[in-house]
Formats: C-alpha cells, structure tokens, sequence
C-alpha cells in the first residue's frame, strides 16, 4: 500500500521527560538497522520553522555514532521543546494585534521537499493532538507517548512516570526521620495537574500518612484528625504528600480562598497552602517541600529505559508496517497501537475503584475525604 | 458463606526477594485495620513444625508497631526461608532409610487450636503449590506470588523483578567504560534458570551487545561474529549479558561439555563457560562477572514496594470477601485474583514473539541465534 | 582520677543528619565488647529531665541486639533532638514571666544515683557547648561532632555533610536537562546559614554556573552577566546554588529589601528572592527549588558511615583512656582528639584562598563577585 | 627556566576508574580560561606513539564544547589505557627476540614539533614514574595520581576509591538480607591487590563481620570461630569481604596451596579459596561473590567528581606557576604538591595503628589475627 520508507524524521515535544533519549536511540538504530536514514528535528518543529536559528542546521542526521551511549542520559539531544503549536502558531497579524495561523504547511512541504517518508512525535497531548492532524493532512505518522504525570488515555503507562515516582519514593523516604527528630509535618508537593498519579503511587510507596489528590476533593479537617491521631499514638510527625493539581472541598473555602489569593501574589502552589492551614488548625509545625522540577530531570530508571526503547522499536516497526495515524501504548505485557484520533484530548484520572486507591485506605493513608 | 476473621497467619517461603516486608506490612496493616490480629509463622512454616527451636514462640504476634518502617528493608521478618516442604517432608523411617511424610495435619492442626482463620502465603511455585493443598485441606488460604526471575504464570509480574533488572542495569552501566577501558569483552551472568526476563530486560536496558537466554538456545559463533563486528567498528569491547539457565545449541558441544564438567567440578556457571569459550574462539580477553546473590537482595525500588504493598492489601480484601485457594496477580492496571490451582507448576517464559524480543532484535542486539 | 568505666551514656542533640544512628552503633559494641554496659538518652536530655513522659522509660538500655542493623538507617532511635538547654532551660518564674534556670545538677544527680560513669555526647555547636559545662562540673563527657552544613571547627569535616552533598549534587544532575529543556534558570537553594560548604562542593560536583555563599557577600549583576555570556553561547539555560545564607552586597538594596520583606511575609528564603531578581533582571524565566529538609535525611553515604562508626569508636576509645572534656575530630587520615573548650561557639567558615574556591574560578563559576 | 605557556596536552592512562573525565573537564576549562588551548593524546601514548591508528588524529583539540557534560561519566573520552610502557616499550629485536626500547624521544619530539608546552599525565604508579622520567628529560610534567584501591603514597586519598567503597558497601547492604534467608556464609572479594583499603572500608560500612587484607596476614580457624560465634548467637549467616591480595598466615598450608593451584587451572581469586575452606572448615554452605570489575567503572560520587575536579584545576595552576615534577595531592582540608619522586615506587599500606583498623576491632570485626 506505501511505498517503502527510506528517510525518516523524529521531533520531541513539550517537557523534559527521562528516557526521551532513549526513543531517539531506539528510533535511529531500528532505522538505521533496516537501512532507512533517520533525522532529528530540533527544538519541536522550529528545526524546521526556523532553520535561519540554526547554524549546523535546524534538523540534524542522526546516525548510530551520535546517540550512542545516551539511553540513560535525560533530557534529550534535539534541544528544547517546541514553544508554538504549528497549527496554531502565534503570530502578528497586519493590524498589528495578535493571532494565529497554520503553519502545518510548511513542515509537510519540508518532508515534501526534503524527500522525508514520515515522522515519529514523541510528545505529550498536544503533541500527539498536531501528530494526529499532520496525518490527516497526508503525513504518515507515529505517536509515542510522553508523560510525567501518566495523565495520558490508552495506555498503562509511559517513560519518565516510574522515574518521577522512584525519585518522590526516595525523597518521601529522606523525609521521614528529619519529620520525625523535629516533630514536624512536611507536606510534600509533586506533580499532577489534572491527575494524581505520582501521589498516590510515591505516597503509598514512600509511607506517607496522607495523600491528596485532584480527583477526590479533600476536606482538609480529615487530615488534622488524622495527625491528631498519630500524635495520640506517640508519633509525633506526619507526612502528606500533594499533588499540585489537589483541590479542596467546596465548603473548605479558607484553603481554597488562600490558594487563589496565593495564584495572585505568587505565593506558592497548593502544597504551601496545605501547610500552611495544617499548622494552623494542627497547632503543629508544618513545613512544605516542592519537588516539582526535580521529578522532570534524571537518569531514567531501567523501567523507563526498557519502556522508552520498547516504545521507539515499535514506533518503527509500525512505520514499517505501513501504519500511520497511530500512537505505540503500553498493554502489558505487549506493546500495541492504538489510534491517535482516540488519544488526543482524553485525560486518564485515577479510578477511584482501583485496587492503588483500596490499598490506601487498606493501608490507614487518609485521602482527604 | 465463611465465618467472619478474627485472626490470620502469614508465611513467607523461598529465596529472599525485595519486597517481602512489604508485604508483610501491607497484610499486618490491612487486617488490623479490620480489627483482625494477625501472626507470622518464622521460617517458612518451621515455626509450627519445630516450635521447640524459638524461645520466644515460631509463631509471633504482628502488631502494627512491630510493622514499622520495614516496607523499604531487604529481607523478611519472619527469618529465613523454608527448608522442607511440609507435605513432603524429609524423615527417617524405622528402617533406618529417608523418606518422606504428610506433616500438613500438624500445621492444619495448630490453625484449629490457635483458632487462626487464615493463612496468606508469601512464595513461588513450591509454596503456592503447598498453599494450594492446605486450601484443599480446607484451610482459607490466599496465595501472593513471589519470584525475583518473573517466571510465575498467571502474573504480569510480581515483586523483586524490577529491583534485581534495575540492579543489573545499573552492573552493566558501570561494567560499559571499563569493559571498553580495558577492550575486553565481559559476561555478566544473572538469575533465571528457565526464563530469561531479567536477562532480557536488563541486557536491554543496560545496552548489552548480546544477551543470551534459555527460550532461545545460543550459537555461540553468532555472539564471536558480533563482538567481530563491533571490532572492526572500531568498538574494542562488548557486554554480553548470560542468563544462569542459557544453553548452547546441541551442535556446540564444547560449551556445552565444558559447562558439564564445570557442573562436576564446580568451575563456575554457564557465564564463565561462555567467557572461556569466547575469548578462545575471538581472540579478546573475556571475563566474567556473576551477579547471582547481588540480585536477591536489597531494597525494594518504589515500583517493587508499591507492588508489593498492593499484593498484600488485596490477600486481605480476598479473605475479607470469603475468597480462598486464590494468589492475587497483577493484571495491568488491576490487582486481580487467579485460582492457585491455575498457578502451581506452570512457569512462563519469554514469549519469543514479544514485542521485548524484538525491541531486543531492532537495536542490534545477538540473541545467539 | 578516672576509675574504671562500668556503665555509660549516649545522647544526641540538634537537628537531624545521617550517620546518627551508626555513631550510636558505635558506641555501643564498643562499650559493649569492653564489658561497659549502654544506655540511651531519649529526646536530648529530656529523657533524663521528664522521665514521666516516657513509658517505657526516658533512658532505655542499649544492647548489641538494639544496635543491629541501625548503622545504614537515617535519624536516631533516641528520638526527636533536644528542644531545651538543660543550663538554660525555659521555665516561668514565681512572678509569672518567663526566665530560665540551670537545670544541669538534675543531670549530674542522674548519673550519680545511676552509677553512669560517663557520657558520649553527640551534637553540634549548642551540644557540644553543654557538653562542655557538663565536664566542667565534674561529669566524664566525650563530644562527637554533627553538622549537616560541615560548619563545626577543629575536624575536617563530620559525618552527615557527603550525605548532603551527594544528595545535592543528584538534584543538580537532574536539574540540568529540565533547566535546559525548558530555557530557564533554575535556582536551588541549599542548607548553610552561616558557612557555604554544601553549597560550594555541591555546587561545582554539580556542574552549577554560579554559586552563592555566606562567605561571598554577592553581586547579583554578576550572576546576571553569567546567565547573558552563556545566552550569547547558545546555551540558553543556568544553574544557580544559592547557600541558605547567603547575603547580597550592600549596594544590592533590592534584593537585601525583598528577603528582608519576605521575612515578614512568609515570602520564601533568599533562594526565592534571587530567582524573582534574576527573573526580572536578565528577562529570562528563573524559578527556585528549595531542597532543604530533602538534605538531613536519608540513609548515610558511605563516608558518613564509615566517619560515624569510626567517631563512636574513638569516643569510647577516649573514655576507655581516661579522657574528658575532648571531642573527637577528623584529621585525616586519622581521627585524633580536641579539647571541646576549643570548638564551642567557633565556626568554621570557608576559606577564601582554599584551592575548591579557586576551583570555582578556574571552572569559570561565577561566585558572585 | 618557564616561557608563558600556550599549549598542553592531557594523557590518561592504566586501569579504569570513576573521576578520570572529571579530571579532563576541570583541565580544560582552567587552561582553556586562561586561554591556553588543551589537547587530548588518546590511548595512553599511543595517540602519540601509532598515529597512523586513528582516522582522526591520535592527538585531539578539546574544547569546552568538547568536554561539556562529562563530569559525571565513567571512563575516559580519551579512549582505552596505554598497554605499553614507553620508556620501555615492548620491541622484536634484530635477532628476531623480544625486547624493549626507549620511545621517550618520539613523545619529547612531538612536544616539541607540535609546540605543546606541557604534559598534564592522569595515572597510577606506572604512569607517574613515566610522568617522573619525561619531566627528568626536559618536559614540563604535572601529575594527577588515579588509583582505585588508595595506594598510591603522598595524598590522603584520590578520585575513585570513594565510588569504589561505595560500591561495594551496597553490595554488601544487599547480601546481608540474603545470607541472612539462605543461612550462608558469603564472601565477597574486593579489589586490593597491595593493600586493603577498599575491604576495610567498605568492610567496615558495609557491617561485615569478617575483613581479611593483604595487611594482616589471616588465619582462617579465626574466620571459623566467629562465625561459630554468631551461630551460637542465633545468627546463623555471616558476610566475609576479602581483598584480592590477602595471603593466609605461613601456617595456614591448605588455603595457600588451594590458591596456587587455583591460579594455574583458573579456579578462580583468594575469595573462591576462601569461601571452599570456609565451607570445609565450618560445615556451613559458602558463597563467593566477586566484585572485581563492577569497582572501576559507573558514575564517581560527588565525592570523587569534586576531588577529580580540584586535581585536574590544580594541576593546571601548577603548571601557571611554573612546576613540573610534581604530583597534585590530597592534604585535608587542601591540595597541594608532592615531588612525583617522592611517589613513584612507593605503595601506601594500611598503617596497623590506624584508627580505622581500631574502629574495626571495636566493633568485633575478625580481622583474620
């Protein structure tokens, strides 16, 4: 059906995720192995908007010498992410104010011109979401997902989660003994906009006593009472961990009034204010802890690394098969493909019938409610 | 259907494994939690059959306190590991000749006395198989799987797993600057008697040159003509990773005689079979590292921890559900239960159609065929 | 003088820091392998001036079964760290204001109807102060120094600041790719009040591109030269460590007005108003991680290991010497001893002609001056 | 005597270890800041000796670019270690025999025509007496002293041992869970072939309970009757670290014939000896687990990255103040210079009277006496 795939591109995109690097590598060697040429886009699609930045090139070959050794290097070798949504790019119009325009033309005329069979896009929803278009518009494309927050649909999981919830794990564990000899709680925010996985993973992972989450809205009074108890049982610290995305109850409007207040004059994200109402209605001395950038960086775990090779093989593979249109996705203990169209635009929310949220509870880890 | 719990055992058998006092933890927690007492019978069920042996009880009450802070520890608890199987269990008969007797009535027996209720069984195939008798027996009993080679069926995996890969990945990243330091080629054996996952996933992650492993028996001339072409690349050295359990191909006799002999004459493993085979068939020096032991212990990464605090929370809920003769599982993203029935004397190997394998084949790595 | 020692004491005092729990370890086999018998102090002094408080006893018996395994574990078994100056200590006067009394003769009373015949006494400046007046009252003390931020005269360095370090330096590692994924300049504060050890080794291990120190009163237009001369470089990101106390040049109004101001606002340590200067002066997105507690915890290094078991061990070498009013110090290769008289309420600053400042200069670090 | 310099070149050579790119890095940036420009001579000498070996030059520019982001890698980019001593190079003379030859004049030469001004030279003892004879013949010659077992005289300690120690002290946290399940003896041989420095070390931190050095010659019924002492004790596993250059006591006939006959047929290292004796002797089953390679490579700690980063800095500085002869070494709290005559040759022992060797009895440690 498609004619055979000679040259190939790769782009990354949206936040610095670990093992990033290690699709790149996986991609180039499963290409170069069936001696396709790969190449790498830089800095999401302004490779290719903005070659004029680029002085060896706003796209790049990537041959087997160049990412060698990089699997368990994070960040990733194609620079920064992209800044503009090329289908909507910021732009000025001619009345001076501005707006936006499609810019999707030129990166397929580039592929056109630059003879480029097709592309793999690394990258989290919005990433996946420009994919998706790309292919309708002609381009014969690959997904690979991208998120920290394992936030996204259709799959178990993806790269750069089971480090940012090993890294949390480890510091929650750091945290323990400091709570303990200064008689102390610590709330530990990391991230979760939209979705509480990396709490509720490294909370019970890491011992913590509490962990808020965005999908149960938290009546921040069951936390006190959850202290107060472990103070009665002599132990006399508590750890909860948040999740930047958590939001209180309705009528815990001192919380929620704090946190908007805060937004306004950069006071800090829900963590602080968590801590801050704790040590008010505790009577005890609570102290918050942000880990946020520091889960986006590191060398990737070995789960991550096998999860993001396994990925850019895959991703390949499927090119190879003449799919387009497609996302790789996790569905131990295979990797399968699903389609891009039922990705983009869907958030995966922690069940609340899931069997991680029971063992919280099984557990005596108050979850705000 | 079942009277309601009052009180339950658990016991852990086998090897050691990283995440067993999670375990522990997580069913101490979860039942005292539902007012239950529970107990840990020490040294596999030794703690019953030889009570005599322990001045302060073979079966110790598990409080809450007595729980504490172990989830990230190494090891188990309860002591170590079971020597005899209790339904086979080695006895001298009137004869004077060993034998084997049914003790399973001593151990049925001390549940009625001591009015305990049920039984979660912590251990691999041998103990799930015993579990599954006791339950036949009409003891409640449920089952949590335990092995750090990932080769129990019915299970995506289990605990242990992650930590022994990411312990060997971490082996094989320090052994790449020195092996290419020295320019020598350097086999590194790890578990796995009859399935090659750590093998696999580890040899993967950690960029090995050629992993060899029981599914697939090796030729060892195809693992000479990679470390040749790394040569003549210009690469000096290669890692090759070896599964305990690897085997030659019935054609290559000398490894294959080699590694009899060194059975009858304790030379070593299959590794330093594989090593000595190599350097006398390329040319390089080889040596061999044996990761064995290195890989049992340690603490539990977050994912093992996590999985294993699930694992023992979900043993509970089934009790609490009147389950019984069933292992909790993992089934992505669930904990599901599988009947032990289903479990016991099946072992899963590495599927060689898995997308892991070929992951494994699109980065060029030898997998000896 | 000295009569043979029978029974001795251990108490730790001040804030958490790894290594604690193997100094005690220390102590005890010692003691314990000289025939000595060991007793813990729980809670500072507390255990000996409210022994109502504590069931189990506020001085509890520290045998070798107590000790095992405790040496690679973070915090300390005696509990949370003195919050009172037992020569000092806070009470309410008969006129109802708040004063403060000597409470050390209900210590040396303790000791003498216990027949403890010493003391090991383990902490920093304020510990080892007391420590000090308690020898000089007649009670055989030997000192042990702990310092997470390495400020503590006489010994090259304590146990506790690796653990610091190395902790800091991975969060730099994995701040780096974000940092340049995302463009940014990241500002990571650390501990040191009045000294800038962690903040200077972590600093250049970490590959930083400016720190800032107590001993360097700083430029903020410097760091902001550094950030604009590696913009010009194409590399559009920067680190910048920042010493908890860290202190701007007088001529600095802006930033000395704003830490002043967050102060009494709650607005965030100087790290914080470094990376909202920063921010605002070079025009690139700057943001603040504070690791702070994330730097007293966690299980001890190595070297802090070794440090502490080596300290505990000399103590009791000390008092089995006859020694009193000493503390123990790092002169390597050695560990020799100091007359506590000398350490107390001296700090150890780093040097500005050290060779590791000048390392900082011929790395093209910007100090800040 | 010494014209301005403008050009130098860095060599590296002898066994891996962690710390060696820290060294390049902090090389380069001095001198490339000062405005010198650094060249890199691959492989030992041979970049120099072979240059028609490499397509791109055995002798290459590094730049800041070039080593940006190597700190924290293992290895050296400056590819494998010498083979080949040029003082006395291996030769096939006239007659057909091997002999050697004094090749110094090429590299003098080379200096010469190629205007480089100085020799920064990265190695052991071997390397450093090379360093010693070119410095004699005229070239101006700094040394950094690398050695992962700490034996090299006149500095405190070097970049590697500490990764090294850590290592290892990891290891032995992971086998204490396993040894303890399995009720085994392990031993767990460490590099050290002339002094016991990583055994003592890592020994010590690691909690073992036996520790055997080239130091202290052992007598294996010692080993026997503390691990009879711990059975007795209830603690039926012990963990036996042994450096590979221990040598049992003259009497001890059986453990030193079993290692020479072990040499000839390939039976492995002192440890395999070790462990079969043990198990002979103590009726107990026995392990070996040799650590060997696993210590020379992976990621230096901060430690080590810090300690590399102020010899390489310092070296540079020396060669600005016009040295040569010397060798940077470690005197707490500083660097400083050694005469590289005063070094070569010399072998630094563990000092009986250490207090480290102390640190180990105190705590009941067998040290094989």
């Amino acid at each position: 059906m498609s004619r055979p795939i000679k040259r190939i591109a790769i782009c990354t995109g949206g936040g610095d995720a670990p093992g990033l690097n290690a699709v790149i590598r996986a991609v180039v060697l499963a290409a170069t192995n069936r001696g396709w040429e790969c190449y790498g886009i830089r800095d999401g699609f302004n490779g290719i908007l903005f070659p004029e930045r680029y002085v060896e090139g706003g796209v790049i070959r990537l041959t087997r010498e160049r990412v060698r050794g990089i699997a368990h290097l994070g960040g990733t070798i194609l620079g920064s992410t992209n800044r503009g949504n090329p289908l909507h790019f910021p732009t000025r119009l001619p009345d001076g104010s501005m707006g936006e325009m499609d810019r999707s033309a030129e990166i397929l005329d580039y592929f056109a011109r630059q003879e480029l069979d097709a592309l793999v896009s690394v990258g989290g929803d919005g990433s996946l979401t420009i994919a998706d278009a790309l292919h309708r518009k002609g381009l014969r494309v690959v997904g690979v997902p991208k998120t920290i927050d394992n936030d996204l649909d259709k799959t178990v999981t993806t790269f750069g989660f089971d480090t940012a919830v090993s890294f949390a794990t480890e510091c929650l564990d750091r945290l323990h003994t400091t709570a303990e000899s200064h008689q102390r709680v610590l709330v530990v925010e990391v991230m979760g906009r939209y979705a509480g996985w990396i709490a509720l993973h490294a909370g019970i992972a890491g011992n913590a006593h509490a962990i808020l989450i965005p999908e149960i809205p938290f009546d921040l009074d069951q936390v006190v009472r959850q202290i107060r108890a472990r103070d009665d049982d002599g132990r006399l610290y508590s750890l909860v961990v948040v999740a930047e995305g958590a939001v209180p109850l309705q009528g815990d409007m001192e919380v929620a009034a704090a946190a908007e207040a805060g937004h306004e004059q950069r006071l800090g994200g829900m963590g602080e204010h968590v801590a801050q109402a704790l040590q008010q209605r505790s009577g005890k001395e609570a102290r918050v802890v942000v880990l946020g950038h520091l889960l986006r960086g590191g060398s990737p775990t070995a789960f991550d690394r096998l999860a993001a090779l396994r990925f850019g093989a895959a991703a390949v593979r499927a090119l190879d098969q003449g799919l387009s249109g497609v996302m790789v996705a996790l569905a131990f203990p295979n990797v399968n493909y699903v389609a891009l169209a039922d990705v983009a635009g869907r958030m995966k929310a922690v069940p609340l019938d899931s069997d991680t949220i029971q063992t919280a509870r099984d557990l005596g880890i108050c979850l705000g409610d």
